[in-house]
This record gives C-alpha cells, sequence and structure tokens, in this order.
C-alpha cells in the first residue's frame, strides 16, 4: 500500500472560531433552530452550539464572528457531478440528448480534457460552489489526482473517482488501468481530512459486466461509495430490457452489485421493483432534477424513494447539461417539480428538501457521522447566509424560507473542516480574477475548435462572435 | 373627469448618462449582441446603443458609467403579480391550494390588508424586484392608488389594477365601487411617465358575467390592458365546463371579452379550441411557471401558444405562492419545465426564453413602443450585470448563459425611464435595513394572529418560535 501524501494538519488543535448572535439551523436529530444562537469551533470540530455562553473570558484567543443578521446552516452537499466540465459551461444548449453528447461534448472533450484543464476546471467549480455554499461535492471524471490537489488547496471536501468504462479515459488507455489507478489514488489520499477517493463505473451500457463487479469489489476492499450513473433515461431503460432482459436495476441486482455503497446517479426511470430493491439492499440515489430536466430526461420518483426509506440527496451534474452548480436552485426546483409531477403540493415539503441537502447527501456519501448536520463532535462545515436581503423578509418559517425565497448567492461566509474558505464572498485560496480571465483563454481556443468542428461536420455553429 | 397628479417630471431632458465599454445584448429586431459597445442616454430616452464614439468632447457633463466587466441589457418585464402580498412569503407552504387559499390566505387577508401594509409590501416587493433585474411589473391587487405611490417614488415603472370581485374587496365594498375608483385612479395617473392604471378582473369563477363585461368596455374605452386569472386549475377547468358548458376560455369568448388587451394570467388548462381563440383574438398570457408548479395546477402549453403567434411574457405571480419575485429563476425555471413537459430539449431555447423576459413581456403589456429592448428612442430601462462571478465563465453564448447559468443576484445596477434606481446594489429611493425591520415587525403580528386562528380552527401552526 502506497504511503498516503497527505496528513490532517490543515487545522491546529488549538484554533478557536466563535460565530455569535447568530440565526442558527442544526439539522440535528431534534431539529434545533434558534433565532439567536452561537457556535464554538475547536481545530476542525463543532465543540458546542446553541444558547451557549461564549463570553470572551471563557474562550481567550478565539476569533470571534459576529452573526447578527445572518443564518448559519449546515453547508449543502452535492451528491453527483463532474466539476472539470465547468470550462465546457454553455458549450452546447437546447440540443437533443444523443446530438449534444455525441456531436458536441464528446468530441471536444476528446481534444481539451487534460491535467491543466481539469485542475482550471475545477477551480472554477470550486469558486462557484462555495459562492452559492456547497462544502461537499461527489465527482466523477478523469485526471482525479489532479481535481484532489486543488480540493486540498482549496480547502473544499470531496468525494472523488475516476470514471471507468470500456474505452480509453484521457488519462487512461484501458478499464484496468483505471482500476489499478483508482486503488493508486485511494491509497495516496486515505489519510487526508478532506478528501475521499471512491470508485465508480460511467454506466451499464458503457461498461461491461466484468468491470462493474471488479469496480463494486475494490470499493467494497476499501469501505469506499461506489457510483454508477443509473436509468437516467426512457433510451437507456428500455435498451437494459432488450440486451439484458433486466431494467437497469435489475441487471445491477443481477450483477450483484447493488449494496449500501452504491450511489445510483439519476435513477429517473425505475419500476416498483426497483425501488423495492433499492430499499432492501441500502443503495442511496444522486438526484439531479435540473439536468434531469433540461435534457428531458423525465422526473426520478424521488417521493416513492423516500416513502420506502432509501437515502436521496441532491446533485447538480457537470455544468454542461444543468448549467450551474447552485444547489439553492436546484433543491427549489425540486421542491416544486415534485409537487407538479405527484399533482399534489405537499410533497417534498421544505424541511424535507432541506434534510436532503444537507444531512441527507451526507448519508448518501457515508460521511453523515462528521458532516451534514450542526453538532458537537462533528466537522465545523458550514454557511452563513446573509439575510439582508428584500428575499430574506418576512421569516415564518426558516425551511420554507431557504428552499422558496433563499438564493445561493445569499451565502457570504463559508467554514468547512473549522477553516474559513470564503470570508465576506472573498476566497481565502483563488485568485478569483485571474480564473475568468484563464477560463476566459481556454473557451476562446475551445470555441475557435468548435466553429472548426461545425464547419467540418456541417453542423450549426452555437456561438457568438 | 379628474386632473392629473403626475407630469413627466421625473428626468430633465438635459439629463446625460453614458454606459461605456459594456457587453451589450439589445434584443433589437437585429438580435445585437456586442462584447464591447455604449449607450448614450438623453433624459429618459435611449439616443444610441452600439458601437458609439462616446469621447468625453462629444458629451460634455455626461454622467459616464464603466460598464468593463459587465453586461447591460433591457430591464425584464414581470407580467403578473400582486406585490403586496409580500407581507405573506412564506406564510403557508406545502398545502393543497384550496386548504392554502380558504383556511391560511384568505382569513389573514382580511385582517392585515390596509393601506399601510400595502405600502410596505410593495416597498418590499419593489426592492426585490430591482435587485434582481425586473423594472417593469403589472399588478392586480387594491388600494392601487398606494400603489401607485410607492411605484412613483420608488422610480420603478408598473402596470396596476385594482382586482375587481363579486364580494367586497379591503378597499371596496362593491364591484361597482371598485369600477368607480378604477377609472378615477385612470385618470389620476394618465400622465404619469411611469405608472399606468389598467383594469382586472379575478377570475371567471369569482366575477359575474356582468362585472366581466362592464370592466371590460372600462379597458377598451381608455385603451389599457384587462387582466384577468384564466384557466389555472383543473378544478377550475372542469366546473367551468359544468357551470357554462364552456372552458373558461370558451367562456369569455361567448362573454365577448376576449381581444388584444386582455392578458390572460396562468393559462394552465387550455384546449387547442382555446388556444386558437387566443391567436384569433390577439390575448395575451401571462405564463408564471414557477406558482403553477408550486401549487401543482399543472403546465401551461406555452410551446404551442408561440407556435400559435400568441404574445407571451413571464410572471412570478405573488409571493405566498412562489415564494419570490426573482425573474431569473422564473426564466431558467421555464425553459427546464418545458423541455421537459414537451419530452424535447430544444423547445424554449435559451434566446427565445430571454426575448419573452424582455421584449415579449412588453408586448403582453402593450408597453413594446417604449420598453423591451436597447434601441435609440426607447426609454432608457435597463440592467447592469456583474459578470465577474464563477458561474458567468466561459462565455460561449450569451443567452445560454443569462437563462441557464446567470442570476437575479448578479444584477448591480437598475436604470428605470434614464434614472438610476439602484447602484452597486445599493437602492436610491429605498431605506432597506428600515423596510426588513418594518416587515417583520408587521410579520409578528400575522405570526400571532395566525397562531390564534390555528388554535382556533383546529388547524396546525405552520410557523416556529
Amino acid at each position: 500500500m502506497a504511503e498516503s501524501l497527505y496528513n490532517n494538519q490543515d487545522i491546529r488543535e488549538e484554533t478557536l472560531l466563535i460565530i455569535k448572535n447568530a440565526m442558527v439551523l442544526s439539522i440535528d436529530s431534534q431539529s434545533n433552530y434558534w433565532e439567536q444562537a452561537s457556535i464554538v469551533i475547536r481545530g476542525n470540530t463543532i465543540e458546542s452550539v446553541g444558547k451557549i455562553d461564549v463570553a470572551e473570558e471563557k474562550y481567550p484567543g478565539a476569533r470571534v464572528i459576529d452573526g447578527s443578521g445572518k443564518l448559519v446552516m449546515p453547508g449543502l452537499v452535492n451528491t453527483h457531478t463532474h466539476v472539470p466540465m465547468t470550462i465546457f459551461r454553455g458549450y452546447a444548449d437546447d440540443l437533443p440528448l444523443h446530438e449534444w453528447l455525441y456531436e458536441y461534448i464528446f468530441p471536444i472533450e476528446s481534444e481539451f480534457v487534460n491535467a491543466e484543464n481539469v485542475k482550471l476546471g475545477t477551480r472554477l467549480a470550486i469558486a462557484e460552489m462555495l459562492r452559492s455554499g456547497t462544502t461537499t461535492f461527489n465527482d466523477m471524471y478523469y485526471f482525479v489526482d489532479e481535481i484532489a490537489r486543488v480540493v486540498d488547496a482549496t480547502g473544499m471536501r470531496a468525494v472523488l473517482s475516476e470514471g471507468l468504462i470500456d474505452f480509453a479515459a484521457p488519462n487512461s488507455p484501458t478499464p484496468e488501468h483505471g482500476m489499478r489507478l483508482s486503488e493508486q489514488l485511494i491509497n495516496r489520499w486515505s489519510n487526508h481530512p478532506r478528501v475521499t477517493i471512491s470508485v465508480s463505473v460511467h454506466a451499464p451500457y458503457t461498461s461491461s459486466a466484468k468491470l462493474i463487479q471488479d469496480a463494486k469489489k475494490l470499493a467494497d476492499r476499501y469501505g469506499v461509495p461506489f457510483n454508477i450513473h443509473l436509468a437516467e433515461t426512457r433510451k437507456e431503460f428500455d435498451e437494459s430490457l432488450d440486451r439484458t432482459g433486466f431494467t437497469p436495476v435489475g441487471y445491477l441486482e443481477s450483477l450483484g452489485v447493488l449494496g449500501a455503497n452504491l450511489i445510483a446517479a439519476h435513477s429517473v426511470h425505475l419500476t416498483p421493483e426497483d425501488i423495492e430493491l433499492y430499499a432492501q439492499r441500502g443503495v442511496s440515489v444522486a438526484h439531479n432534477p435540473e439536468c434531469n430536466m433540461k435534457l428531458a430526461s423525465g422526473v426520478a420518483p424521488v417521493p416513492a424513494l423516500l416513502a420506502k426509506g432509501v437515502k436521496v440527496g441532491f446533485g447538480t451534474d457537470g455544468v454542461a447539461s444543468n448549467n450551474n452548480l447552485d444547489l439553492f436552485e436546484e433543491i427549489n426546483t425540486a421542491a416544486m417539480l415534485h409537487k407538479l409531477n405527484s399533482n399534489d403540493p405537499t410533497v417534498l415539503d421544505a424541511k424535507t428538501v432541506i434534510e436532503m441537502a444537507t444531512i441527507g447527501g451526507a448519508r448518501v456519501l457515508g460521511l453523515d457521522k462528521e458532516i451534514g448536520s450542526l453538532e458537537p463532535g462533528k466537522r465545523a462545515d458550514l454557511i452563513i447566509l446573509d439575510m439582508k436581503q428584500p428575499h430574506a423578509h418576512p421569516v415564518y418559517n426558516i425551511y420554507s424560507l431557504l428552499v422558496y425565497s433563499m438564493k445561493g448567492s445569499d451565502v457570504e461566509t463559508v467554514i468547512i473542516d473549522g477553516r474559513v474558505v470564503m470570508e465576506n464572498r472573498k476566497f481565502m485560496y483563488l485568485d478569483e480574477e485571474g480564473l475568468y480571465a484563464k477560463a476566459e483563454e481556454v473557451a476562446a481556443k475551445i470555441k475557435e475548435r468548435g466553429l472548426e468542428l461545425s464547419v467540418l461536420n456541417g453542423k450549426k455553429n452555437l456561438h457568438q462572435s
């Protein structure tokens, strides 16, 4: 086993940070909400939270953040995304899925996905996630070592995986190579306080039965999450029935890979039997409502999944199909979408939605012992929202306000693992303007190549100027 | 005819304002978009726009706004809302429509809708709309003279109407009184540069045939818009068939009130014949996708309406059922919703959506000669967006970026009728913090009364602490 690169030296244990006089939403098992409360953070851990005495003499040397007019809550958890794709934001929109993927995304990915661009896209994505209140994300892509280094450097928390697939990946000529790479990464990053390496296969229709089973074994061996895109489109569902005689979920059951570490992204097209299988095997779902709407894939049966006790968290998917990483937007859309789809305005009530976006997402990632709520002993992953906004008034019910009225842009300060990584919307570990300039520079090249490809293939050029 | 209260003295004709070096999206008939351009505003009017020479010596005394790293576009048009209801934001959520309306909203409205609270709610709503890029709204409520005074004082543009109904309204004991009031208001505000008074009846199921016909005549007489809630729910559709033998739209046709000044809010449940009638009569639609989703009312057939050439704009409806007034959110949701609902990711492409939110909304309100695009001779209603945001990069297609990635919170500066009403997110004519304190003060009383009512009626109290 390779030696671990990183140790938990990010935050010294004696570091003391206090947030006082804030509205605090805990998402703990008692659903505590205080209109005025404080939080004491020692090192990377929450020491106490609630109506506690934080007099200066009790905490000498503490750094104090005044929370007046602000709301503190756990950071949001994005359970499914592909952060390096941020450089392709808006590259190809309003197209049928197949044309979008095969004629626009795949050709441009094959030319521009390299270590440098992966780091750039990851930085841009982390900037966007911090700005909109996400403190943990679960990613599937390529060049994961590079992604992990950016996560390490920016103070973010992430679960990262190489997307194993039956073809050559940009950084992996064969799936066997990808598998070895995944194992190396698991070991290399095993002691990092904020990085978890997991295992992913792309989808049942792009990966052999053997690859899926081997990947699952690898995930089991190391006790890490196992990700797959599953039952995303009607086409996938129908072709699975044709090809295997099973639904996509039934096919994975036949391979023996459904289990409590499986995170099934999308899970739009499920039969009642599929839902039952998820419940029995403890499978989790990463629900990406905006991507599913935008690509016209369908609506995941979230109320039915929740009714069976299946763990469901929210994901944004990659920005090439969303086109943003703002989970506040995603939860607002989800709360409305399922009311419409169920013809029942009581489903996915605001409290359920906020729990799904925090502790629920943490459960999906197997991190609920560490994050997802503000409780003593948990890692200090929290966001501070500015309530001095017209849409933040009046407050009748804090969950309703958060889901239906507030926005990612209300997030002012972000603390991850006890460390302030964004303060008053300023990034501590990211050069914002340099990042935007660099993104536009790379985009100019991609745009130029896109124009060439569109001429070459007789396709419409989707870009301007 | 009563004397008009106001004259166009807001902006002196010699006032000169120049925005230079900005990205400019015109929404003109040539779909002009410049990556670097300027706009000259004289008095309340756009004098020139595009790649023009704005050298200082040509415009002595002009105030110059540096548009570097910013995007200028027409302000958004909200074609349907009830701004005073902002004080009820989040009062009752996640409930069936009938319970929401009859057991929560109506009882509390009957006690708290008065001139003072209407002014408060309107101020809070205008603050929220300016912050998220709306420069014109179309409202139906009560105490319209009070609403108009707030619009006048805050620099906003609005089309306002008393909601005529067969019952006693808070400021009108009978519909006849309401009708006289509407006419008085039309005359009183007739010369105001930013206020248009229109005529509204609440809905076919709350207003007699005579009231609907009289209101339509009044609107025709003064050449102002005529608003109605129409075909919002399946219940309304079914009951209309039972009661009148017609669909809601067919019923209005039988009354002879369908016409080019009619703005039919919602229009969710339409038959192909209804859509044909809309097209023939030139009826406009105010489409409120988020409200319709949240209350599980259904999805308006917007692609079919557009295909027939029906004018469609976006509305937020009131915040009691949305719960915000952010049109950027609304258009993002709409673009995704219709792709899902049509099972076709090409419908409501980004350019169509942006046009609907600007010039399209202006057409719905009969104001497209004055607003909705950045063209010489038009009123200067425009918004300046900050592009120094992670989600604003990279830019491949400006329409896609605006619809799928950017947010209301990116709006930094707002100009209405040539006047800067919000600059760098600071309001020129609103006391922001006083507003929030007052909103919470009124909400505390509403909350207290809500608790009493819930005890009295054996209902669940939906609020906290």
